[in-house]
């Protein structure tokens, strides 16, 4: 499907790396520096495959301040890719993805499926537990990715191969 | 993604097993005995695997009866897990998707996925052919399985794999 | 999952094959003759495996012409199963998916998921970039594809495997 | 709200009655000519306002031949407003309203408001019975009225006096 | 809308009434009696028009509660009409209709507005708080009152009015 | 239902009026300054009736726009209550309905109902033309109104009226 579109579209993406948990978020409102293993592995793959992180940010899992920067991001001329990593799983407390669904012009359903394919080969049956997936808004690609970095390579590898021909197909 | 984690949860869980057949609950209803292979798998590889079942039963296909179960084995203290066999096909009689999926907190959206991995293994491309999902209500797993033995095998074999894991994950 | 049911369907289908592409569309209101690969690959493949082809058409991206076609395979007597191909991606004018599933009586929601997982084995990550699905309208079965030769072939090769089958279940 | 635009749209509109009656579409089946009292309410109340009516048909209480007629309709050029009486009431076979509203563009929704307050001033309480509705479609007004003479004359009291400025508004 | 027809459905129906009170359901776990104004007004206006009152019941506002209680009622053969009254408002504790909103086979859409224009008379703009509405369950009445005195009053007046229709049309 | 309670809430709310409109948002842009006479009629209704107006704003009929403007007033620690006026029609151009109603926590739906009823008595049936809706997010109450001056006089009228009582039920 396209191989040879993959040409099109740039070759420099820019990305926003948004990490989801409400204890990291807590430890950093209180002075700490809380590390955020799963978003620095986002960070320097984007980066290490030629891509620019114009930016990141850490949230807790609360669904209106998901969506205020959602639509912060769909608004600026200057972010091509987002990449959220946590909150898609399934305790009670996962809003993630009941956060931006709504908000998706079009969802890119194949990517949960896709995602749960190569994360079978790594983690088996638990495969299932996550709820991963993506979609369209305003022309720029969104990528709700799990919390945990194992997650995040996974993820961020399919990511990578495809972004470009992804960017030329939404644009 | 957490594999870490499935220790945490309960080893032994109790399972209620509801198979859905409507020839079968006619056949019952007229004092037979009917055989019910897929109940039975269910039944004795839950217990195999070093948990209680608590109960089972047998259910036409119908919205209001399966709904009402459902939400009877929602509110009852000692049931953690529920297991559906049955119904999840696309005939017109098929019913237990669409009495059960309105009802979920939260639907576990990548159950059916990996089921159906698992099970293009067993027969090819016919794995299209079920709807199998699982989800959460009221901090309690909801599995829909296909009706066939060997469909409740392979997911029984996924369930049991992960049930600690997502008790843990739920409550 | 029933591969003993395959015997029960009919071994010849009548199938109908709609091409979804508005620039061939355009070719052809202006009196030209443009290929129609995708098209022919499906009609040659439905025949080959001694199926009838009772008719194909051109559509562009438009969701009421999509919606109408359906709606007319939808009655007639003659046809048995619908294959679209094009406009299942993720541009703003892909709208085949949008046109048909709010007309489904029941989605076929393991078709997308078996698909790609084929799918996968040719094309890699860039699977996900399909929403491929299928689902029963009025009793016949509507299989809606990716626009690229490719995609036609993988698609038509699960659809011809199961359709005895899924007729049988779905009359 | 807009009394001023009144005068911008179309003094003459071109309108498409439609009755839904499985009892008549039966008679009519049967070469017998049932009466069709609702349908000629409509037909004449649009002309005596000075509007054309450029066809009427008579259609079954079945979900797939009232979406193709809407469908059909929503692509003819000679086609303004299309008034749909029957099949909105609460019985089992009722589903005009079912078969309409996924294929409306925007649902109008205050249309069955404003019916359901001036049919209490015919009928109390009973104006709860009925689901009336209307939307766009391609361009087009769809109202959906319930199948009795009087609901009709009230329905289309309240179009005609504003279908010039929905005409003007949804183009 | 047919007044002809009222005559038509039973005279007499069976009615129960659940009144929706957190408050309420702890003093009654509490082994206090408390006051029941509102479903004591059901249940007297019920019996003054001639109906039996087969049962009533307290339940807190919680959603999988008052589900369950639902679908227990749609099995039962000697309930006709269910009247609900609390839970129907805009706090955050309100579900009534978070619960059985997905549960109607078909919602009286029309019920909430005619509910509102006789509130209107009575409280003025406040009847815009009010979520009131209706709908068919297998072949039974589902009506969703809000939990004031006098709300119920004027939700049973209209109730009480049209049930025999109701009735008539619904099964 | 519950005059009584009106005196519990804030006889003060912090307002915050949205003005959506495509051409004077054009004329702001290019350093005009637009009359804005509906935004006016509402900050001087809320102010005469002893509220603090905290801020307004002019929107252009943008789907991302008008949700980020959602998204951060939803947020603000000093707003209580927020008048979107412009953009609940029925145009192609109107989105404001579209975009504000998937990230309502609750819908109260009411609102539009008792709105049409009381714009009946001002412009008669063209009272069905306004698809006027308010909501909860994050406890605050959020309404949208039509464009025009009068709609929004009557607008604020029923808001005035019981704003008190709303903001006590959602906090
Ligand atoms: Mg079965
Ligand atoms: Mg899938
Ligand atoms: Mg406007
Ligand atoms: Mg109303």
């Amino acid at each position: 499907m396209a191989h040879e579109h993959r040409k099109h579209g740039p070759k420099t993406a820019r990305f926003y790396i948004v990490t989801v948990s409400t204890s990291r978020y807590r430890e950093k409102a209180e002075g700490k520096s809380p590390a955020d293993e799963s978003g620095d592995v986002a960070v320097s793959m984007a980066a290490e495959a030629g891509h620019i992180v114009v930016g990141r940010d850490l949230l807790p899992d609360d669904v209106y301040m998901i969506r205020r920067k959602v639509l912060e991001l769909a608004s600026r001329d200057d972010v091509d890719v987002v990449v959220f990593t946590g909150g898609t799983g399934i305790t009670k407390t996962d809003v993630t993805i009941e956060a931006v669904r709504p908000l998706f012009d079009k969802e890119i359903e194949g990517f949960g499926d896709v995602f749960r394919h190569y994360s079978i080969q790594e983690v088996g049956t638990a495969a299932f537990l996550t709820r991963a997936t993506a979609g369209v808004i305003n022309g720029k690609a969104f990528f709700l990715l799990p919390g945990s970095p194992n997650s995040v390579r996974t993820g961020m590898r399919i990511i990578l191969q495809e972004i470009s021909h992804v960017l030329y197909l939404i644009r």
